[in-house]
């Protein structure tokens, strides 16, 4: 039997409700690991209310059934729920109450709402729970009736763990694992647990295929000094992995035993230490009263590079730079010689120049490109329906990357199709000053990103203008394109820029209507000098492909940033010359030549 | 009877502990208002150790003395309690314990620590306790015997309090009193307690002469919409300042009473709101069960100046530049003639020109002027001892300001004497680089004062310099020359820079044996523009008074900067010839001629 339209359900889930006595429910979008991407398995939300975006929660009640966005997603969602009877809640809205207030204003005392604890942090639960509580109303939190009604629900990822070899990560499981626990006795912990699946991957070397994009296997660690454990799917290991694990003294249990076998397993340990971005409230009611929760020991680790990984970073972003530049020469080409290319062509062509390199994997995340108008849409992937024809007169966003063995690449470059206009090119230059101030940036060794962020921002905030998301993520390695613990944006992580860290320098600016610009690269934090003032740190760029020259107004750029366009478009001829045909090097030769 | 040494003070300090049944007392430098300017009377620190510097704590067990103080002081508190016996505790070492820390390994089960509950805050009284509890240890905080042991202990100031005109103000003391009440109750209080001196200043429209440099007087306010009382000595008073309280709904009731009556005064309302910098723990005892503890509704309503205060900042600013240029002209004739000026001379020219301008009531902090090394000390202040001659050569550091009643002016130049040497001229055009930074920046709304921070510092940073004090505070009207919420520094206050704050601009360099460099202007927080993405501000400089020429090198500055100390020097002619005599007119023209 199948459910073969949203209201129908919706209708099934209600009778679900109904024989649990239950007045509401409340459907985070995410997995049992708090991920940001998910696999089919988790798409319960989109299922159940046909939206798509990455930022949802869905709330049914026995009158009602709505789902809460971001603005990214207003009109997508709009358009997606469309005459299922569902209601969009449009959050950061002064008139939309959040999901909670929502629930306190609906239900009555003694009604009780429904969850499945294992798909939200313990400070979400906790939050929620006081609130309802002090309404009257009760939280249950294992309300799991998705299997009964999604008869064609998608099995969980079956593909086979490998593992990552340490010629790539540089470092032991057994290494990792011990770093990891005594950053766990340091916090106060015996063992720690995480679901956190780019840790899991970090900590083990093991990798796979589970998430889109995202190259890792769906588990749960367990890590105690006196022996650790991870919950994953029989059907996923091979014989290389388990021995791999037993070196690393891991055993394993089935991924569906974690609720039943977590107890026993934690109870040879008196603290565990559970971390405030990856513990659902769950697992913190499983272990009630012998938890503590903080900032996870491993992000910090996991941020931090080793030289083995940097010198694998430098050569993957060899290879990744010679696929863009390859990409933009074919692009190129094919506008001038009149062909019309689709942003999906666009995708397409970057995805297949990628593929030929050595070591790739897959992609670090879909491909953005926005032409004209879509480029100023931040969140943008061509669909079908969107895909627009790239003709001249306007700029073309693009923003790809890919995951090799050896490392993770993700870059923007925005260029001109035909002659750009003054408009255009000031634009573009106010946003290459904004980049060139952080890729030229020193600091202190202590400096979070959160003090280096609004100098990406001022050439822009001096006429106006702005933009709304962070300059800079941290980056994985054969790992998630966004990883913690430090970032450069307007909100502060506390986490201290250190050399080994890889963070994005993305700035852009969007034009409704108009056009959208970004320009990002790859900067690795690296030691500078030592004077009486202390330590002070810098970045190197790392990414290697150039800007499109057309774009940038010299007129207001300072000599030195005139410089820096000009060294570092130098640095990216010299080191993917030597991988480059005949063809290719003339290009990147005219691509790179300096402009004054 | 006196006690005319150091140990027999403190002898009689352990007679009282040991009369008390206490094995330890904690003695922290500040009044019952948590000043950082504190009165002769509240010198307890001072008076037990010799050690006069703004940040200590005082422990004295059955057998040890100690005082805790900070980097800035180790040097001059080894000299002040050498032979005392009393042990320098460095702050920050990672060999030094904390207070906490050292009584606990010091004290037995059982043995009891004694306090005077009024001298610490909140949040740190309840961390001691908790730690001390934990230990098995006993804390108690009503423990006051300085009166015994401090013969000719000054009296608590008795200056009269007198009232702040309404045309300086622009508000009414009634207005200040709705504002705050309606903050408290957005809080979720019913009433709001202050021990803060500029708060209650402010709140009230009244100043006196309590504070070395801070027009305030002793008091606390506790207000509310059932009648509002301020706690304060009968000798205070005046006529015309009883009528000014009583129209303002205020009552008064002794300084000495607030432990014995607050807490009837406080039985009308259910909660009452404490503020987290400036209630202590005594306080919250006093009203257990009913406080809550937040950040004062005072602090932001305080920091936005109204229309009147900025025409009134604007004008005591052209005063306090034409007193700035009469004493930059006397100091430079005065050198050139060969007369040899010490920095306490310079203090004394700039105050007495100061204090000819109209409504000067007093300097706003002791005027810093600190001779080549002397200037590389971050607080430095000549002392008969260290006060030094100025000859040609080196760098004068000058930090100085007053309080006029119609605003608070916060000052700093840097002056060469003779012909700077290039190192001196390359370091201020880097301090000025930064301070140009934050001068021309433009900012969203919303922004903190540490998104700028950084580009103030990055000149310095890109050459391996810093300097370790804040980019800028916020200053009073009328008030102390340091006030918060708003600050321009590494570590986020979450107060966004808004409209009508004035904030100080003073980037920094200090070069330990060689000499220090400042540049300070205060800036006022305008708006700028409003566009498609937001609300913009930017500063406006407030302070009007040349830079040294003389230091300026262009090389290494950009058009706009070169621009921008060319404006200003025009802004400072325009605005301060008319005030002037010929000759100070002929200097000034000089002084501010166009660099190139």
């Amino acid at each position: 039997m199948t459910y073969d339209n949203i209201a129908a359900r919706v209708d099934a889930f209600r009778a679900e409700m109904k024989q649990a006595g239950l007045q509401a429910v409340i459907l985070p979008r995410t997995d049992p690991h708090l991920s940001e991407y998910i696999s089919d398995h988790w798409h319960i939300v989109r299922y159940l209310s046909g939206f798509s975006g990455s930022a949802a929660t869905m709330v049914i009640t026995t009158s009602e059934a709505l789902v809460w966005t971001d603005s990214r997603y207003f009109l997508q969602c709009a358009a997606q729920i469309e005459g299922t009877g569902i209601r969009l809640m449009k959050e950061g809205l002064p008139d939309t109450p959040s999901v909670t207030d929502y629930l306190i204003s609906t239900l009555g005392k003694g009604d009780t709402v429904g969850l499945n604890g294992l798909l939200m942090s313990i400070d979400a639960t906790t939050d929620l729970a006081d609130s309802l509580n002090a309404a009257g109303i009760n939280l249950r939190v294992d309300f799991d009736p998705i299997d009964k009604i999604w008869p064609e629900r998608p099995a969980m990822p079956a593909d086979k763990i490998f593992v990552h070899d340490e010629k790539y990560s540089g470092e032991t499981s057994s290494s990792r694992i011990a770093r990891t626990l005594a950053e766990t006795a340091a916090a106060g912990a015996d063992s720690y647990f995480t679901a956190a699946l780019d840790e899991i991957a970090w900590l083990l070397n093991i990798r796979s295929n589970d998430v889109h994009c995202s190259p890792v296997a769906a588990s749960f660690l367990y890590l105690s000094p006196k022996g650790s454990t991870l919950f994953v799917d029989n059907a996923k290991l091979t014989p290389e992995v388990e021995t791999h694990l037993e070196k690393a003294g891991v055993a394993t249990l089935p991924y569906s035993s974690l609720i039943s076998r977590l107890p026993e397993i934690a109870s040879n340990d008196t603290t565990v230490l559970l971390s405030t971005t990856s513990a659902s409230g769950a697992i913190r009611s499983l272990l009630e009263g012998r938890s503590i929760v903080a900032a996870s020991p491993v992000a910090m680790l996991k941020a931090v590079k080793n030289d083995i990984q940097i010198a694998n970073v430098r050569t993957s972003h060899i290879r990744d730079g010679v696929a863009m530049v390859r990409s933009l020469m074919e692009i190129e080409k094919a506008i001038d010689s009149g062909n019309r290319l689709t942003e999906i062509d666009v995708a397409e062509i970057l995805e297949r120049n990628r593929r030929k390199g050595d070591l790739f994997y897959d992609l670090s995340f879909d491909s953005i490109c926005g032409f004209g108008p879509n480029g100023a849409i931040v969140h943008y992937t061509a669909t079908p329906e969107s895909n627009t024809e790239i003709h001249p007169g306007n700029l073309l966003l693009i923003d790809s990357g890919a995951n090799y063995l050896d490392g993770t690449t993700d870059i923007t470059r925005t260029i001109a199709v035909g002659t750009p206009s003054d408009d255009m090119r000031h634009d573009f230059t106010l946003v290459m000053k904004g980049h060139i101030a952080i890729a030229t940036a020193i600091f202190p060794e202590g400096t979070r990103g959160a003090q280096l962020d609004a100098m990406a921002r001022m050439p822009l905030w001096k006429e106006g203008k702005s933009y709304l998301h962070g300059t800079g993520h941290g980056v994985g390695f054969f790992l998630n394109c966004h990883e913690g613990p430090q970032s450069i944006r307007l909100n502060d992580t506390l986490a201290p820029l250190t050399p080994g860290m890889l963070t994005s320098n993305e700035p852009g600016v969007y034009l409704a209507g108009r056009y959208g610009i970004r320009c990002e690269n790859l900067v690795l934090t690296i030691p500078f000098e030592e004077t009486e003032f202390g330590r002070f740190y810098a970045f190197e760029t790392i990414t290697l492909c150039p800007f499109d020259r057309t774009l940038f107004d010299t007129s207001i750029m300072t000599p030195e940033e005139i410089s820096w366009v000009n060294d570092y478009h130098a640095r990216v001829r010299e080191a993917l010359t030597p991988s480059l045909t005949p063809d290719e090097q003339a290009w990147l030769e005219k691509a790179t030549r300096p402009i004054a």
